[in-house]
Parts: structure tokens; C-alpha cells; sequence
């Protein structure tokens, strides 16, 4: 199958883009707004993939041509473009299509970082507000620590929670995840339980934040 | 140190004084609006403890006498009778004393359910608003499940989350969550942070109700 990470110049796109890579049988390529800034880093992934003696590759190209060969479009931009890049790719999406939410959005205060719920009710919704008919909104991915998500050295041994309303949808994204080496992936219901997933990730960082050790948190459900 | 748990009739209230008391050096005494209520439950407490083997008892009181007695005064009590509860004991709390908030809110739709967050920001700050000057609020045990928790034959091996303004009075209700074996506690920083605390109980619900093999859920920060 065919994946395409917009967003996967940045950090949590670099390491899906990464993973998924390494870990999966599947075809990974990472969109940008800038064709040869998406070429330039793919460039870079494939070599690090190799480095492993790996044989895996990551290809780059512009966000909707990016998507345009994909299945399965996973959105990792931040919050506030998602509903932009969910428009400049539109016309390249095919009904059975696949769009992927991993994003959540974040304020910051002196005590820490906190949920900053849209208007929508989600990013989630955002994105599925956004969505032409037949393409399938799926949220999973986000509370993965980018820095860990991306050092194939660390070992994951963590969950990832599963949010659609079409359970075909949701079962694809799901094996596309499970064949992560490491994560779980755990279903957690329709679009509309997505606040109280996408208000993890700042509780992860404060959790994080505050006590000595302990960085790029994910959470095991037992 | 005596603890107190208000609503400790009720099931997380139970769990949480069978635990203590089962676990920990403390004296546990369970309140309720009824003495005679909370006297029963207690007497039912301790012959569950003694039926095991432990040298434990648990005392039952009205909520205000059982506080008046403790040091440490747990609110296991329904989020809208938290207000109500803490201004039905504040005569009876001494500088020093410290109030723990478990408590989250909840609301449930055809998905699932959700975190209803209260217009004070979160059930933490309704108790702190609430509080005696003198009296420190601390959030903690949120995420318990509490049938997991009332049965002693139960393994936890999760954490539970504390937040709180002041540093000895959140050093002092973890010393206590983490005299209950399998439990580990985290720093989650300061009051501000409870929102993303309490909506992660509706989480929990929500990916238990979705995935076979799981229920009474906690959570490892890992």
C-alpha cells in the first residue's frame, strides 16, 4: 500500500515516515508544501534507513502529488493547517481514500501545556469537516513522542489509540500502525471521542516535564 | 497519619480505603453524609481486611467528624457534591490539613463518554476554590478504576497522577498513593494542569468499552 506523510519534513512526519519505513512492507513517501524540500529530506531518511542496512526507501514529493499516489494520507502538519492542506489536496483524493489525524492542538501557560480545543471539537473534526465525500477521516498517532518516533534506536512498547467512524477506515490505518515493531494500537471509538485523545499529548509533555528521567513519554493502557 | 475518605461509601471510595489501609501504616477512616451508613460500610471494610489476614481496620464517621480527625481528607465523592461537601467541612480542617480532589466530570454520548469540563476549569479547582485559606488542594487517584482497585487480589503495576500549587502538601498525598503497592505516582505540576488529568478517566472508559480482554484500565507513563 501506498502512504504519503504531509507534514513529514517535521518532526513526528520524520519519524513515521521513518518507521513505517523500516518496520512495514508498505510505500512510504513524505509531502511538503515545497516539492524539493520533500525530495531533500527523503533523500536524507533513505540514507539513514541504509546506514541500518536497511533496504527501505522514502520518496518526496509536493503534498497533493504526495498524496495523489497514496491510499492512506497521514496529516502531520501542524494544527492550524490542517484544514488548508486538507483543501490543497482534495482533488487528488479518490473515494476509499484514507486521510490520517495525528494532531492535537496546544496552548502553554506557566504551569504547563494544555489542550486548546477547536472550534470543531477536535482536529479531528477539523479534518473531517474538511474531507471530500468517500475519503474516510481516521485519527491515530498522537501521543508519540517525535524524538523517540524517530531514533530507530528506541524501543517503543507503547499504545497508539484509533478513532473513525468507518471501521473499515479505522482497520486499515490500524494494520498500517500495528506494523510498527513496538506499538499497540487500541481502539477507542468514533470521531467524536477525539478531544479526549488529542488532550493526552500535553498531559504527556507535563508529565514528562516534571519529574526527572523521564522524556518522550508514550502511555501503555494495562 | 489519619486519612479520611469522603464518599467513601461509594466504589472508589471503598477501593481506595481497602488499599490504604490494606497497604499502608496509615489510620483510615471512611465518611459519609449518614454516620450510620459510613459506620456499616466500615465495619464491612475491615471484616474484608481481616478476612485476609491484615491487621487492619477501617473507621466510619459523618463526613465532617471523619475530617475534622485527618490530616489528609480524600473527596470520593460525585463531582456536583464536591463544592458542597468542602463547605460542609471547613470548620472542621486545621491549617496544614490537605484536601484531595479525585474527582472528574463526565458526560456520555451515543460514542462514548467525554470530559465535561466545569466552568471553574476543572473539578481540582472547584475544590480549590472552595478550600479554607490554610488548607492545601491536591489532585490525585483520578485514574483509578475502582472495581480494580477494591479487589485486593487485583495487580495494579500503574501510576496515578498528582498535581498541586504546594510542593509539600503534593509530596505528602504521594507518599501516601505510593505507600499502595503497584502504584507509582508522577509529577503532573501545578493546579492549573487537572484538566487534562480528569479527562483522561473518560479515555480510559472509552478504550475499554472498544477493545475485547479489556476493562478496569489504568495507564503506565512509559
Amino acid at each position: 500500500m501506498q502512504i504519503a506523510i504531509l507534514g513529514g519534513t517535521g518532526d513526528i512526519g520524520e519519524g513515521l515516515a521513518l518507521r513505517l519505513a523500516a518496520d512495514t512492507p508498505h510505500r512510504v513517501s513524505i509531502g511538503s508544501r515545497e516539492a524539493e524540500k520533500a525530495e531533500n529530506r527523503a533523500e536524507e531518511y533513505t540514507t539513514e534507513l541504509e546506514s541500518r542496512g536497511l533496504n527501505a526507501t522514502v520518496g518526496g514529493a509536493e503534498n497533493a502529488a504526495a498524496a495523489a499516489a497514496a491510499k492512506v494520507v497521514v496529516l502531520a502538519v501542524p494544527p492550524y493547517h490542517v484544514g488548508d492542506t486538507v483543501e490543497a489536496i482534495s482533488d487528488e483524493l479518490d473515494d476509499g481514500d484514507v486521510l490520517v489525524s495525528p494532531a492535537t492542538g496546544m496552548k502553554r501557560d506557566e504551569e504547563g501545556f494544555h489542550y486548546h480545543k477547536p472550534g470543531a471539537g477536535s482536529v479531528t473534526a477539523i479534518v473531517a469537516d474538511a474531507a471530500p465525500e468517500g475519503v474516510d477521516v481516521v485519527g491515530a498517532f498522537h501521543n508519540l513522542a517525535a524524538a523517540r518516533l524517530a531514533n530507530l534506536d528506541a524501543d517503543l512498547g507503547i499504545d497508539t489509540l484509533v478513532i473513525g467512524d468507518d471501521e473499515d477506515a479505522k482497520r486499515t490505518v490500524a494494520d498500517v500502525a500495528e506494523g510498527i515493531e513496538g506499538l499497540r494500537t487500541l481502539d477507542a471509538g468514533g470521531l467524536a471521542n477525539a478531544p479526549e485523545i488529542e488532550g493526552l499529548t500535553p498531559l504527556l509533555i507535563n508529565v514528562a516535564s516534571n519529574n526527572d528521567g523521564l522524556h518522550d513519554l508514550g502511555i501503555e493502557f494495562k
